[in-house]
Parts: structure tokens; sequence; C-alpha cells
């Protein structure tokens, strides 16, 4: 029997998919941009971690690999297929259900299709909170979220999703399943397998459900927004906003002026904060606070007015409505939209040692400058886990691409050279997928690249779980 | 050559000592409580990572098995050595070094050897708060508390030893150095080798140095004393606590009338807090407040009033001077110490899913009861994290050595066997070591304990790092 007709018999006729035609790749096949083209064997959605697990046994016996894909968000091609044909992509938006909150033990377990977004309404729903917040939350899975150890706008606070996570129920590579659905907060019986499956892209199993950490709702949440003269005074302002707001700082983000003038630009419809925009830096503050508007407010009012005096701050706004709370988000939201209608540039997702910033950003700007006259410099992100999302554009009036076309990959060299100089990591949040393997000779020891080697055969022997991705293989 | 005269030559004569004679073992051959004894070829105590590196390299060669050890304060003879008298001890204490403290980034790395207190120290003179604390803490060593994973008293609020480490550097089982001293808070580059060596007991290489997360200290601490008229009471005042001190909450300590009764007696000049003591149950809350003394005690005075109305609480009384803190987390602290006067006990360290403690407590009460009319339960422990420690003393009277040399294996499955019913761990904080071995295949599934077993051979193929803990093999 052919092996379309075996995945039909584990998960049903309509659950089997094949491919894209001669008209091109269907969605699955390709990343969200479309940017890259795969080409599978066939989709398919599995209705339950018994029909995952079956499915993976069989394509284990016949040596077919597998491409688990959660909401296909990613941006690293590590959820799509290879152009070989000879892959199966495994859907897992069949398994969505929420199985259990439980409210003394601040828990949930879910299964890993469903959508961040939909996770986020059941635990609000509950009385909770679910920190984890990315932009893709509308289509990402939780799932998704665990194999890439996701991060977003709440980490500074709650930590990336790995530090959510307590326990895990995954398909191994040869078809068992490890059941370990902890709501355990200690539990030092053993390797920590849990935390090596998280960010795994799915190399080395296939994350099915888990049990996710929830906290209690803030009682007031409050929305800054800072002009500032320099990233320094930013890194300043990070400081006394740790320790005025401490645990209460939920949220620090950092805008350079052009990713600002972007979103002006490209997105007038949207209400810019009332505040000069000719400064070099802008940054959003959230302060959650579990007791009152009022004690929040005069924290955060605090903290603006002192920044201000000591001249971290040059001018500043703290929302006075939800409705301003939002338009605050959306502006910094929105840079990645607005840089899009700008048009292509080379993007990087990295991360610094916090102290290192100031310094990373003057020596990296000047050495593309020099390599490049006139390039844009699209600098943003989550400062307070030293995370930039550090975006070159082409220099205004050139065809963005066909300066892409000719110099994308000396830019990334020379900005992910900068990155390694000052010990900082040149996938912070996306991952490796396929996209970025080609930088972990470059950048990781060879000791690192040894061991992950070590247990990527250890685990997945036959290299049949997402081969290509992380660690390179099949 | 000797393989002696070889390790002198790597760390030096004086370096290089051999264990106990006729008069019994040497204290680094046995645990610190001095019931398990083993005896070592001989103790090494390199001076730096790179005689660390050689050592092992020299071992490896001559297929000579080393276990690792810090302070040697662990439970569960993960730092002795067995009694074939053919391992190395390889004693990290020499590794004491603070490498750098990075005050914007708010992280320090220190190496293995450095003494917890000592770290606290060092840490508290740069402003800081380093949050990780154990009753050990003037011994263990920070290589230690990583190797396990050390829980402890503010777990609540920051998890354990491994949430609180960004990077490690650590010396492999083939005598490499892995150097990954990162101080990033997101770095997505490849599997999380780091949390596999945290716990992982010197069995997949050896700790060296790490970089540590530090915090902001707190503008006020404030502790209270509580007496709670049931165990149930106990977990509706912990759900009002994590709600209304949110992150302030850094302890939440549980204590039954028995363990404190035992503080009591044998320790008389401790001053007990003025309240009744008939109570079942008592509560230690410690509130960190970032803001002021004022805020913090009308934040938990409010709470504990609140509690008392709503019938939580019986009586509460909180600590008005520094000195009645640590009155009060003296009387907590003192529980082992109090047990050990009043004899042996069979000790247990679990943790559950904090909804099902009640009936955990009810249903084991009554089991132990019906084995052994009159044992003893002394329950208490780290509520906030789900962690008990649950010892069970000899009914009165009774010779406890006696009573525990033919009961102690059945006391164990009877506790064990009610925390697996209620998925809860047989190890929350001390971890497996060779003392907990047994216990792996009765209460982990074969498919984690083969993953584990695989791991370890990719790792570590000749099974010469602290071999016989946590996977066995040696």
């Amino acid at each position: 029997m052919k092996l379309i007709d075996r995945l039909s018999e584990i998960v049903g006729v309509a659950h089997v998919v094949t491919g894209g035609g001669p008209e091109g790749p269907a969605p699955w096949e390709q990343d969200w941009r479309g940017r890259s083209k795969g080409r599978a064997l066939a989709m398919v959605r599995p209705g339950s971690t018994a029909e995952v697990a079956d499915v993976v046994k069989l394509c284990a016996a016949e040596k077919v690999s597998i491409v688990p894909q959660g909401g296909n968000t990613g941006l690293v091609d590590g959820s799509i297929p290879d152009t070989s044909g000879t892959q199966v992509v495994m859907n897992l938006g069949r398994l969505k259900a929420v199985r259990s909150i439980d409210r003394k033990n601040m828990t949930i377990t879910v299964e890993a299709g469903c959508i961040l977004q939909s996770l986020h309404e059941v635990v609000e729903d509950a009385g909770f909170l679910f920190p984890l917040s990315l932009a893709a939350k509308g289509s990402c899975t939780i799932g998704g979220n665990l194999a890439t150890n996701a991060g977003g706008t709440q980490v500074v606070r709650y930590g990336n999703a790995r530090s959510l996570c307590l326990g895990l129920e995954v398909v191994t590579a040869s078809g068992e399943i490890w059941s370990a659905l902890s709501g355990l907060r200690k539990d030092n019986t053993g390797y920590d397998l849990r935390d090596l499956f998280i960010g795994s892209e799915g190399t080395l199993g296939i994350i099915t459900a888990a049990t996710m950490q929830l906290y209690p709702r803030a009682a007031s949440q409050l929305t800054a927004w800072a002009a500032l003269p320099s990233i320094h005074a930013a890194l300043e302002l990070l400081e006394r906003a740790r320790r005025v707001l401490s645990a209460s700082l939920t949220g620090f983000e950092l805008m350079g002026r052009f990713p600002v003038s972007m979103v002006r630009q490209h997105l007038s419809d949207l209400r810019m904060p009332a505040l000069s925009t000719d400064d070099p830096y802008f940054v959003l503050i959230e302060c959650s606070d579990a007791e009152s508007e009022s004690h929040a407010r005069s924290l955060v009012e605090g903290l603006l007015s002192d920044a201000i005096e000591s001249g971290e701050v040059s001018d500043a706004v703290v929302a006075e409505s939800l409705s301003q709370v939002r338009d605050l988000w959306e502006v910094r939201e929105s840079i990645p939209l607005a840089a899009y209608k700008e048009g292509l540039m080379a993007a990087h997702d990295i991360s610094l040692p916090i102290a290192s910033i100031p310094q990373f950003v003057d020596v990296t700007e000047s050495r593309l400058l020099e390599a490049f006259p006139g390039v844009r410099i699209s600098n943003f992100g989550h400062l307070g886990d030293g995370n930039l999302h550090y975006n070159v554009h082409a220099p205004s009036g050139e065809s963005a691409a066909e300066f892409l076309r000719r110099y994308e990959e000396q830019i990334r060299q020379i900005v992910y050279d900068s990155v390694h100089q000052f010990a900082g990591s040149f996938s912070a949040e996306h991952g490796i997928g396929r996209l970025k393997l080609h930088w972990m000779d470059s950048y990781k020891s060879s000791v690192e690249l040894n061991m992950m080697r070590s247990i990527k055969k250890a685990l997945d022997p036959s290299s049949l779980m997402n081969p290509g991705c992380v660690v390179g293989g099949g």
C-alpha cells in the first residue's frame, strides 16, 4: 500500500493533503512571507497524540522524514519542507484542546495546536494571565512557541516560552509517547529533557501538549512613551525602571527614530504619541501593578519625572485610557508592517549583554556605513532583554531588491561579526531553522556543535525529525 | 608513572590527597551526615579550568572515573565516591573566584567552587540580590547548586538554581572546555545544553563557572508568622498572598504542629512567635517590597486581616524588627536540627501539584498510621512550590534506629507510591545521586529513562563522569 494510503488509514482521508501542483506550492509548503518554497510528499493532520505517534512510527519504518508544523509563522524556515518532495509535513492544528486548568496550582494543560490568542482568551476568562505575547499571536500555536522557545514583549518580567512551561507531552522520534505533563515547580528526578525539547525546533521529537504556568492578572496596566537623547540614556532608564518598578516592569521596548518615522509615513492612520519625533530613540514602558491604577500611576509618573530631571528622558507621556494604551502598543507593533511597506531589508534578530549595546550600535553603524554608504538602520526591539531587531534598509532611492541581492550576505556578515565580538547571539528569539544553519559553524564552538550532534544522534538516530534544521543532517 | 603522580604533575603535589586509612574514610569520602562512606583512589583539587580539563583527559585516557565535589552538602550521596577505591574525587573548592560583575546587565560570573554565602556577600556589597538561599549556604558551592538544581526558600518568586543561570563553563567528559558564559537573556541558537548540564549531578561533565542573574535588592523585607486551622486554609492563604503580594511574595513556608513542637522542645533558646502553638499548621510569609517598609506593611497587614476575617488564619504576627525577622526564620530553619535531636527518621523531599496537597496529606497519613500505628509525621516545607519535607519519625518510646532498620523502605514505599498517585515527584530539590537511584525505575517511564540513558551515552560514552548516579552505569 502506498504511504499516503497508510497515512490516511491513521488520520482519516480528509486529513491527508498533497501539496501544490504546477501553479506553485501550497501555503503550508512555504514560509508565510512567501520567500522560501518547499515541496512535500503530503501534509497530515493527526487528531490525537496517539495518531501523531502512529504517523511517526509509520514514517520511521519507511525512513520518511517529518516536518512538524504549528501556525507556520516562523521566520527561519523551520516549519516548511525542503524541495525534495519526499517529506511529510505534520500539522498539529487539530490538537487544540485545552485539557485542564488547575486554579490552585495556577497551571493550564493545553494541546500543541492551540493558537496563542485562543489560549489567552481561555486564560483570561478563567481570571488569570498567560504572559507570552508576540506579534503572530493570532496564528502561532503554543506547540510552535515551545518548539522555538518564543520570546516577545513580556520577557523582561516573565522570561521566554521555556520559563513558562512546567511539563510536556512529546512523541519521540521512534513514535513513543513521553507523557510528562507535570504541574510541578520543583522536580529533580533526572536530566532536564523538557528544556531540551523546548527550542529544538522539532528535530528531536514532536511536542503534542504542554502544562504552562499562569499568573495573577494585574490590577492595573500602565503604558508610557518616552523620547530619549541617546541609546545610553535608554540603558540608564532601564536600570532606573528595574529599580523603581521591580517586578511590575513588564515591558521595555526600544525604537529608533528611523523605524518610528517609517510608521508615521506608511501608516498615517495610527495615532502617534503627542511628543517630539526628532529624538534619536523612543521607549515604551509597561508597568503591570498588582495593587491599583493610582498606585501604578504614582510609580510610573515618579519614575519619569526623575528620569526627566536627570536628563535620561527629554519628554514623556503616560497613556490616559485603554485606547491610548492600545495606540502606543500599536505604533511599536506596526514597525514590521511599516518596514515591509518601505521595502526589502536585511533583518536581524540579535541579542547582546545589555551594557554593551551602545558600543555595539556605534561600532556596527560605522562599519555598515563605511561598507555601504547611505544604508538606513532600523534599530528597535526588546531592550529589557538585550534583544534588538536590527534591520538594514537600502539607501534611499536605490532599488532595495537589487541592493539586497548583491549585498545581503555581506551585510549579515558585518552585523553578526559585530554581535559575536560583543558576546551576543545571532538568533535571540527566532531560532535557527534552515535559514540560519550556515551561521552555526561560524559562531558556535566545535565543542558545542559536537554535543548537539551527539544528542541529535542519540534521540533521532535515523535523522528523520525535521532534518536540515538546527544541527543539519538529513 | 602512577596515576597519582601524574595527577600531581597537573594540579601540584599539595592538591592531590589520598583517602582515609584503617581509621575510616576521610571527610570528603563520606556524606556530611556520616551515613554513607566511600573510598577513593585520591582527591584532586585543580586550581583552574585548564587543570580540570587536564585531569579529566588523563582520567579518560586511563579509564578512571571522576566524582565532582563542591561543598559535599548533598543529601543523596551524589558527591562521594563508591567503595571501590578506584575513583578520583575532584573537589572544585579552589575554583572560587568571582570573575566579573556586570551591573548594567545585572549578572555575575563566578567559578564553581565559590561558596553560596560568599557569593551572597559579594553581590550584596555590589548593591544587588542573588536570591538562591538554602540551609547549607555556608558550605555549599554554586557549582554544586547548579549541578543539583538547588531549590530552597525563595523559589516561589525566583525559581530554582536553573532559573537564575544564564551561562555555563563546562569541562566535558572528554576533557574539552565548553565556554558559554553568556550573559544573554535571549539566545535561541541550538539545543539547550545549559539546562541539560544543570541538574545532571556531574554525570555529563563538570561545571567550572557560571553566569548568574542578579536582582535589585528590595527596599523592605517583611516577615509574618500565621497560625492556621488546616492545611486547606494554608492553600487558601497562598492563593490570597499570590494575588495581593504578586511578585513581592518571596517566601511561603509551611510547618506542621509536630515539627514546630520539636523546635520548642529541643531548641528552647530560640524565641518562638508569641502565638498559640496548638494550631495544626503554621506559615511563614516573606514579602520583599520594591517601594518601602510602610508600603510592605500595609500590604501584609491587609492580607492577614482579610485572611483572619475569612477564617483562613486563626492568629498572626508581623515581625517588628530585623531581629524578629531573624527569629522567625530561625524557627523555620531549625526544624532539621530539632528533628535530628529528636532521633532518626525517614526523610522525604517531595513535590506535588499544589491543589492536591490536602488530599495527599490525608491519604498518606492514614496509610502510614494504618501500617505503623503511632508514627509521627513531620510535615513542613516550601508550600509555595508544592515542595514538602515529609518526614516520618518512629512512634514515641520506640527505638528510632531499630524501627527504621526494620521499616524504612516500607515507609518510603508508602510515601512515594502516594506521591506518584497524586502526580508528584519523589525528589523535589535534592536530586537522585546514588541514594535514590533505585526508585527511578519505579516512578519514571521507560521512555524517559531510555532517553536519559541515550544522552548519558552520547555525552559520556565511557561512563566515567560520576557513574552510578542519576542514570546508573559504571
